[in-house]
């Protein structure tokens, strides 16, 4: 069998567990399995090293960011190599450019072009362990790029896609993926599957276990995801196309992100264009929108509400207030202190009794929703952060999401 | 002009420091230059990084150490492009391997064997400040090598002979090449020039201001190099083919290394091919014999005595001591407690006297000589470590190098 394994930035974050690392993959190969293992860097390095260059600029070059943060998963590849060295297992430790992961050339955010993976192949066949550096690719120049947040866990799945791995296993610091956060309501269950178009919908709402373009990935390329502990050898949560019928809740999970703002755009003129005007201006700076609602046009003029992520607030503020300008609007106004809850599960747009459910629980609590948007599997509301813990502990109650 | 600059790890030790070196590059750029820069590490990362390694494995493999290693000129080379970007000075930063810097495959001590420097003249046509990462390169296979300890000086002169530079000047914290250590003889005095085969000479005994290889490379490619601060503007030493004949003293300067270990093999018989069968041992090991003496042989066996690096001693000792049983030979021993005086110039060797006041001088202050040995430009002295700065104090006087 050929295994691909992750491990997150806090499953390296020290020697001693890079030696705890070495343990478990000299234990997968010796159980007879070809491994490839993916690491991130160890613990805080990425943000360490980002800290170093905003403290020099503040807006250093995307491409000068990258050079800078790939360092990280280098050191950890190396680290690792050298760890399964001294345990007397073969190992070689490739960069994302040496193990052929070629990417656009969108810096801090590259895509995945093209797997080259002879090297990998190669390696294997010697009976090597290939420790390959996540998060980093290069693009078709020889420039090293880096495939944003998260961005080990693609290169994982990338790798498992090319390699046509039989599992991709990702390890980080918790179980599998709960029915809601632990830390916020303790009686969550760790799910034991989980579809991909549910993981897809959880990582978009804010569960942090895998990131959403590596689960897109599983699922175009049907690999299976296994999403487990570095700190104990319990079953984890399977990732996959379909999952047993009697397992199937209609509401698998409740998740909060809070790490979003809101932007309104007020006293929008009701013209066609409009929407198309800022949503590209945004996106032309990599500022992505999540949830977007337009009110009823009142005299010609009508406002716009959206989400974006926290950190571009600063950012997409500076953009709309020139457009607000040109295109006569009254103004924008930003704000940080919402969160985004969500209900995810196969069954909650086919069942009506379930948005009602939701909404009717965040109204006895007293919790004003302030957007709100749907997809297939998934029912997302904005209320205030103040209050996204208490809707998240209603909600997994309501839907009674500690029974299995 | 096309100069290149490169800054050693204490001149790019901080952020701050990082930003007083973009500040000089950049007006090197403003008076007209093309600049090439070579960066090392930050400060000490790369014994942090090699301390991690250890840890982990008493003996973790090169390549795997390499690949880790060059992570830290990789992280300087991106922070000072950030740092000129800043400054509104166009710059990019290149991995070595990106440099073109293609070396064999001996990994924590590789060999340049050819330069593509396309990239590097594509990107100072642009205009750009080109920063490249000393200390590595990449192999034929693609995967990254260092050049051994001080290696950015030798990345720093190999460019500046591909491109053919006008100058390479070398940054470092002092202000330049010194007829001794000043910390050890506080009247010692800069030198304005000094000829590539006394540099090379004082480099091999032990002054520690230029790397020795770095020195070979600029003398086979007659590049001039700048020695010279990076905290101030003062004109540093200029290191030559020929120097003006007004200035040539007949010694140069005073060195020490007490960096290094002697070794004996007692009794060895003396029969042909024993030398080669201990040198190859060793050689084969990475490890540099310096001196070597053998004994009048006295009854069919002699002594054998050598000096190499103290941190080779350990490795060495067990190598000579299987030899020695295999040879016959007595036993062996091993000695850190010594250091090597050396004085350099172009007059030692041509002028009788000069050997004869340097032994004067080291038995007047009872100081006993262990192992002598002699170059064209250079006499060295094996002595007690513990008499190492009574010795060169006492030879810096004898041979008035105070005096310009």
């Amino acid at each position: 069998m050929l295994v691909v394994q992750k491990y997150g930035g806090t499953s390296v974050g020290s020697l001693d567990l890079i030696r705890n690392v070495a343990h478990r993959v000299k234990k997968t190969k010796e159980e007879g399995h070809d491994v490839i293992v993916v690491v991130s860097a160890m613990g805080r390095t990425t943000d360490e090293l980002l800290k170093m260059a905003y403290t020099l600029s503040s807006s250093p070059p995307e491409r000068e960011l990258d050079m800078l943060a790939s360092t990280g998963e280098q050191v950890s590849i190396a680290l690792l190599s050298i760890a399964l060295h001294d345990l007397g297992c073969p190992a070689i430790s490739l960069t994302g450019a040496q193990a052929g992961i070629i990417t656009d050339s969108l810096f801090t955010r590259a895509r995945i072009v093209r797997m080259d993976t002879w090297k990998i192949g190669e390696e294997l066949s010697k009976g090597k362990v290939v420790i390959v550096a996540g998060f980093q690719g290069m693009n078709e120049k020889g420039e090293i790029t880096t495939l944003g947040r998260g961005g080990s866990d693609t290169t994982a799945v990338a790798l498992a896609a090319a390699m046509k791995a039989d599992v991709c296993e990702i390890y980080t610091d918790v179980d599998g993926v709960f029915t809601a956060d632990p830390r916020i309501v303790p009686e969550a269950r760790k799910l034991r599957e989980i579809t991909y178009d549910e993981m897809l919908e959880m990582a978009i709402a804010g569960a942090k276990v895998l990131q959403h373009r590596a689960v897109e990935f599983a699922k175009r390329f049907s690999v299976p995801l296994h999403v487990r502990s570095s700190f104990n050898y319990n079953e984890g949560t399977w990732v996959k196309e379909e999952i047993s019928m009697e397992r199937r809740g209609v509401v698998t999970g409740v998740t909060v992100d809070k790490k979003i703002a809101k932007v309104t755009l007020l006293g929008v003129p009701d013209i066609p264009g409009i929407a198309h005007k800022f949503t590209k201006a945004l996106a032309e700076s990599g500022i992505n929108i999540d949830m977007i609602i337009q009110s009823e046009p009142r005299g010609g003029y009508n406002d716009i509400s959206f989400t974006i992520g926290e950190g571009d607030l600063e950012k997409a503020m500076k953009i709309l207030k020139e457009l607000s300008d040109e295109i006569g609007a009254e103004g924008v106004t930003g704000d940080k202190e919402v969160a985004k809850v969500s209900i995810v599960g196969a069954g909650v747009c086919s069942n009506p009794e379930i948005p009602a459910i939701m909404f009717g629980t965040l109204a006895e609590n007293n919790i004003n929703i302030e957007l709100i948007s749907t997809s297939e599997v998934r029912i997302s509301c904005v209320i205030r952060e103040a209050k996204a813990d208490t809707a998240v502990r209603a909600l997994h109650k309501a839907f009674k999401l500690e029974e299995e």
